[in-house]
Parts: structure tokens; sequence; C-alpha cells
């Protein structure tokens, strides 16, 4: 019997991923596995990108996991520079175009994964296309921005955008000697935190150096004689730039799959089941940037690119196509992320996702520090809880600090999954002693002042 | 109509947060709290004891939350230096011993809280109580000890017990100077860790430049023509020691309790409900170090006397007393500690907790990074996670590694609360970006790792 073919579409982590797990549970005797990837780098960390902007990576290849010659020498039929341009769902076969010769062709499959990521919002404004502005998706993005900083004279860097992309630019811009202006077209920096939270964001940048202004929607990019930026342009001010970096987010990448057929959801991205089978197809799979996830606490789909999703799709997906078993139940939206030794982190619902989904809910906010008080490097963070009234049970946390802040999140990630009510939060045995945590950890101490707002709130 | 008469034998942790709390529910009007407490000090970090010795911690009051003085003026009479002598259940009193005066007298009470903490184990062995040989348990112990060091010309220290006391006054006399020698009669370090972890545990030590002694049970306590300690004698050897420090552990203060016939455990610790009310006692609350605990893995209560959980207990008695509601559900063991850069941290059952109360189980062993590989002071932790047979449900975590590691059991705290299967786990949303975790975070890889092993084991 002729070995099963699987392709794979897209060679960074959720596709590899899933074609290294798959190649684990069966051999090449059993099933083939041709990868297409339009770039020349493979299992790559995007989220490294920042750090190694900044300096605190020195070598590109330090963000690569595995080299398509790793993934070759597993019996991966891996293709570089090769874009899938066209899915042929009833036909089970793909076209490629090998972008180095221009050949085009057809490769026939039973069972396919496609992996071809997110790709950055890149506004279509007079000037975007200059030279000296920078998005940084992909490694081949961050080598330019590189060798863009080396040929600077100026030290004036803009970034537009002021998610996590946009601030860890910040602090990669800041680190290499820039003086950093955030162009953020929301009310506060980090809209992926409550407004009241996002504003210390905002004062703790300034702190650290780093001008952010709210409210500011490029329109333009301004250019000198030469080609290159000088400037960014918005409704309301102009800001001289030697350098611009675009960290606005990502949309999933599905033009492939929009023409196929295949579902998309409402953020642009395909839907899948739980064993990440796209959904109404038996023999396809999609992971990673591309899709969209089950959240768990708002009961709806959104859109996350973050290499830790795609990394448990690819697992799943590998699983699957293998012969084995594998679900991916959902996320509870947990993103920590930090600039300089600010640490930001969120899981769950916002307040404005609660009333978005028909949540009534209470938020208490409380202060504390990652040590005991009287311990030596004791730091602060406000810590922001949000659970459901009369239920009470948890429905996000958001915390702003300095060192040893941000993993917090993950005890309020779990017990979110756990479908926790605050009150239950409160009696959690968490690791204590001095050097590690107050004696009532930070988390608890906002689990308490929710529980007290809820007992106001009559929901007791 | 008269104010109900509250009385709170012991004035740390667990009965002052209780006086504490049942005084903000009702007024002195409704309530009169007397408190009684043998020492000088309230409310203080027994916990930050070492980190005082070590010299991390300044000054002695900043380990104090509340002074004897700030709890008077929140009108709770507090009795210092005064000793609660006998408790008569039936008549509904205790007797006191003031300590300065010598006066002895009878205080009524409606409502009572026990809350006597742990004593330290002090094995009546020769030579005991020479000079320069102390405990660390109470304030003044720690400034008995601190005195000592200022008297002692030589730098000769050995430690008596490598569990968490014993490892951090390790650390602490390590910083003052001193050579350390840790003696420890169990087969490694850290007896609350399985033998494999607590191995990992002494290589480091070693590596710190601590010498550790394995099987060492101590027989004496040798001293100088001046009474003052000279060295400490084992069945097997002897150790030429300037000063000694014991720290082998603490048993519940019940004697009181237990000449009133109050029900004690298996432990010698007062057995209460959820409430925190001494089973069968209607009137009378127990909390803090003086009480055994639900272990809600093991299905048995268990003794451990930790400020985090004190301080919940005195919570919950508060309430109660006060005329709220509370329960103290129970604990998952959760503890961390760190000697130097070297974080410990456990929760849930060891392999031998799990074969005493009839599990079967697997384990599973890992080594990952506290950051992504590729990130600056990305430092390493070994993870041992043992999930239940068949059912596959999480029994316990142990941890040992550098900065970064030990609070990572938190994760693994709230799962074994929400019973979480390691299948479950393997799909938590752990915040993830390069300066926080490796892109699978290493409770994720151990329980990836757990599951495979499951499986091979024919119960997948």
């Amino acid at each position: 019997m002729a070995a099963e073919r699987l392709v794979v579409i897209g060679g960074d982590a959720a596709g590899m991923s899933a074609a290294s797990q798959a190649r684990r549970l069966k051999g090449p005797d059993e099933l083939s596995i041709t990868a297409f990837e339009r770039g020349h780098f493979t299992s790559y960390s995007a989220c490294g990108i920042p750090y190694w902007v900044s300096g605190d990576v020195t070598e590109r290849d330090d963000l690569i996991a595995r080299t398509p010659e790793e993934h070759r020498a597993r019996d991966i039929d891996l293709r570089t520079r090769t874009e899938v341009t066209e899915i042929d769902v009833a036909g089970r076969r793909v076209r490629a175009l090998d972008r180095e010769s221009g050949e085009r062709y057809w490769t026939g499959f039973d069972k396919l994964v496609i992996a071809t990521g997110a790709r950055p919002v890149r506004p279509d404004l007079p000037g975007m296309d200059a030279a000296g502005v920078h998005g940084v998706q992909t490694l081949d993005d961050g080598q330019a921005l590189l060798d863009s900083l080396d040929r600077t004279e100026g030290r004036r860097a803009v970034v537009v955008g002021a998610g996590y992309i946009g601030v860890e630019m910040a602090e990669a811009m800041l680190k290499r000697g820039f003086e950093v202006t955030v162009l953020n077209r929301g009310e506060q920096p980090m809209a992926t935190l409550d407004p009241d939270m996002g504003r210390m964001v905002h004062d703790a940048m300034d702190g650290l150096g780093i001008t952010t202004v709210n409210g500011a929607a490029v329109t333009a990019i301004r250019t000198g004689d030469d080609g290159r930026v000088t400037g960014v342009v918005t409704d309301g001010a102009s800001y001289p730039a030697d350098i611009v970096v675009l960290g606005i987010g990502v949309e999933p990448e599905t033009a492939l799959a929009r023409e196929a057929g295949l579902p998309l959801g409402p953020h642009g991205g395909l839907l899948t089941d739980l064993a990440m089978r796209v959904q109404g197809h038996e023999n396809i799979w999609a992971g990673g940037d591309c899709v969209e996830v089950l959240d768990l606490v708002a009961g709806h789909t959104r859109h996350i690119a973050l290499g830790t999703h795609a990394n448990k799709h690819g697992q799943v997906i590998g699983s699957n196509v293998g012969g084995g078993y594998g679900t991916f139940p959902g996320v509870v939206g947990t993103a920590v992320s930090k600039v300089c030794d600010l640490e930001i982190a969120r899981t769950g619902l916002r307040e404005k996702d609660a009333r978005a989904v028909g949540l009534r809910y209470v938020t208490a906010t409380i202060e504390s520090t990652s040590r005991a008080g009287y311990y030596p490097d004791a730091r602060p963070m406000t810590v922001k809880m949000i659970a459901e009234y009369r239920t009470g049970r948890l429905l996000g946390v958001q915390i702003v600090g300095r060192e040893g802040a941000g993993k917090r999140v993950d005890v309020a990630a779990v017990a979110l999954t756990a479908r926790m009510t605050v009150e239950q939060m409160t009696a959690l045995d968490l690791g204590y002693a001095p050097p590690f945590s107050p004696v009532w950890d930070p988390v608890l101490v906002a689990a308490r002042k929710t529980v007290s707002v809820l007992r106001k709130a009559g929901t007791d």
C-alpha cells in the first residue's frame, strides 16, 4: 500500500509542529510529508524578534528552533521559498509556485494542514513603503530593520501601535539608544487591558522615557528627497522620525482558504473543531495564527496570534494526523509582556468583553508587592480582578507591575479554566515564603477584595 | 445587653488576624476582645527570621506587621507576657499568668480562639542548652542568635536539620560569612521532596559551598570549659562548631488543649471543622500552627506550620466569630523556599505519600528553563510531576531550579485544587513571552511528558 500523503502549508510553529509530531507517530513508509514555506526560514520564534532587535538576543539563528535541513533530515520534504497559490479541496491537491525558479506545479494530498499564519496590518497610507519604515512580523523583517538601524544616523524612532508588539518594540528601540515616541490610536496603550490599567502602563512608559501619544491616528509617512522616512503625520500633529516601526497588529492570512471556500469566522480566521479540523472537512486541519480559537470565558471565537497556541495546535494536529488523539479545548486569553522592567499581564475578559457577551460583573483593584514587604527587592504591582455578579465566578485578571508581577497571571488562567469563583480562590494554597510572596499573595488579596465587593453588591 | 466576650490565646498571625477581623465586623459595644500572648511581640513574620539573621532584613521591627499598641488602639485588650495556663471548657474561662507580676487570674469567655502555635523540636541531648546553640522559632530566638553571632569569633556554623528552616538558615549563615555544615538525619535534604529531587538540592547546596551530611543523627553537643558550644557529635562523626542552629522542625503547641480534653489528631494538632471550630465545640475555634489541616489530595489531616495558612485561618475564624461567614476547605501542600539562588518548591503528594494512601501513580521528570532558551538569563529548572494511574489526575509537582522556578508551582497548586488531569493541564493557557517562559512553559512540558508516560502505562 502506498504511503498516505500529508501536505502542510506554512513552515513555522503550527505547521512544522504538526509535521514533526505526525512524523514521530508514523514513518515515511506510512506517511509522506511535504511542507511548503514561502520564506527562507522554518520553526522560528517570531515573538523573539523584538529581543533580537534590542540586542538582548545576538544571533538570528538563536530564534530558529529547527532549520529546514533539520526537518529534511527527519524525512519531511520541506520546500522553502515555495508558495502555495491555490487549494483544490475537491481535487485534493494544492498548487505551488517555486519563487526561485518560477515553476508552478500541483501536489496531491490525502490530508492537508493549513498553517498560513497572520499578516501585519499595514494601512494603505502615503509613504508607507518608504525606506526606514519597518514591520517586525518575520525574521526577514527583523533583519531589514537591523540593517536599517545600521544605516541610520538619526536617533528618533516612532513606533506606530501600542499593543504587545508596539510596547516591546518601544523597549527595543530604547535599548538601541533611540528617543522613542509611540503613536497609539486608542485611549490608552495596551488595548488588551481595561483603560484604567492601560493608564498605568502609559505612566510607567513615561517614567522609562518613552513618549506615548494616545488618540493618534497616523495619516501619512513623510519622506525626504532620498525617499527615506523623515516623519509621521497624524490627524493632529507630526512627529519627526529617522526610523518608523509598525506594530499595529496582525490579521489571519486566509486568502487561500477563502478562495478555496473554507469556513472563516467573524475575525477572518479559519474555523476548526476541537480536533483542529477545518469545520466540515474530515481531511483538512488548520492551526496557528490563521485560525480563530474558542474563548472559553466569552463563549465565542477570537483571533489571537501567539506562538504558544500555534505550538499547541501543531501538536494536536500532528497527533490526529499521525493516528493518535489530541484536542485543543480553547483559550482563556492569557498574555504577558514587558517594557523594560514593567510587566503587563492579562487573562480572561476585560470589562467591555464581559459587557459585550451579556455578563454583569464587579471589579476590584489592589496594590501589593512581589515579595514580603520587608524583603529586599519587593516590587510593586497592581492587580485588577473581574468576577461575575451573583455567581462570583472569576471572569478576568489584569496585572501591571515590576519584576515578579507578570507570571502571577497563570494562577488566574488556571482558575478561569476550572471556572472557579473568587470565593474559592481566596482559599488557594499558593506558594509562600518571604522571598517569593507576601503572606497573602497579590492574587489572593485581589480575590478577597473582589469577594468583599460582591458582598456589597448584594450577591452574597 | 452586655457585650459578648471573645478570648484569644496567642498573639501571632492566626490569633491576631482572628481578633482583627472580628473587630472589623463588631465594635466594642457588641464584642469585647481579650488576647493573651506569652511573649513580647504580636503579629510578626516568623518566616522572615532567617532573612533577618542573614542581614537581608535589617530591622527586627520590619518583621512586625502590627504591634501590641496598634492592636490596643483598635480596642483589643492585648496582654503580652501573659500566659494562659489552663482552659476550663465547661466553665467557659481561661486561667492566665502575668509573667511580669506573677499574678494568676481567671477570665471568662463566650467565644474562645486557640492559636497557641508550634514549638520547635528540641531533642533532649547532652549540651543542647549550651551557649551558642540556637533555635529560630520566635523573634526572641532570632535576637539571641544575632547577639551570639556578634560574640562569636569562630567562623564554623553547624545547622541541624535540612528542611525549610534548615536550608534557609544555611543560606543565612553563609551570608554572615560562616563556613556552613548542615547535618541531616534523612537520606537527602528537603524531606518534603522525593529523594531524587532532594538529591538535586544536595548537589546545588554543594555548589554553593554548603557541606551537607546526610544520615547524620546528632547524639550530643560538645562544649568547652566556658560552657560554650565547640562541636556537634553524630553517631558516626563529630563536627567542630562555633555556633549551632537548630532547624529540626516544629510540632503543634497543644499541651493546654490536651489538658482541656479538646480533640487532637494523629500529628498532635487540634482538629477543627471547615469553619475552624474545634470539633464538637460550638464556641471554640482554633487556627494556625496548633491545628491539623485537611490535605485535599491525600484525604487526611496533616500538620503544616506556615504563616500563609495561619493568616487564612485567622481570617476565617474572625469572620465567623464576628457574625460573618468563612470556611477553610484545606490545603494541597504547597511550599516554596530558596537557598541563595536555588529555588525549591512542591505541592501535592510525594511518591511515598501517594503509596501511603493507596494511590497508584506514574511520574515524569523534565528539564526546562525559566525563559525562552535564547533569552538572556534563562535559568534551568527540573520539574517532577506525579499523576494517578488510570485517571491521570494530577497528584503532585516538585520543582528545583534557579530564579523563576519556585512560583511556577502555583499553577500546579490550582490544578490540584480543581482536580485536573495532566491531559487537561497540557492545554492550559499560561502566559507566554520570551522573557517569561519558553513557548511551552516548564509545567506544560512536564504535563505532556506525564501524559506520555501514562499512555505507555496503558492507561490511555
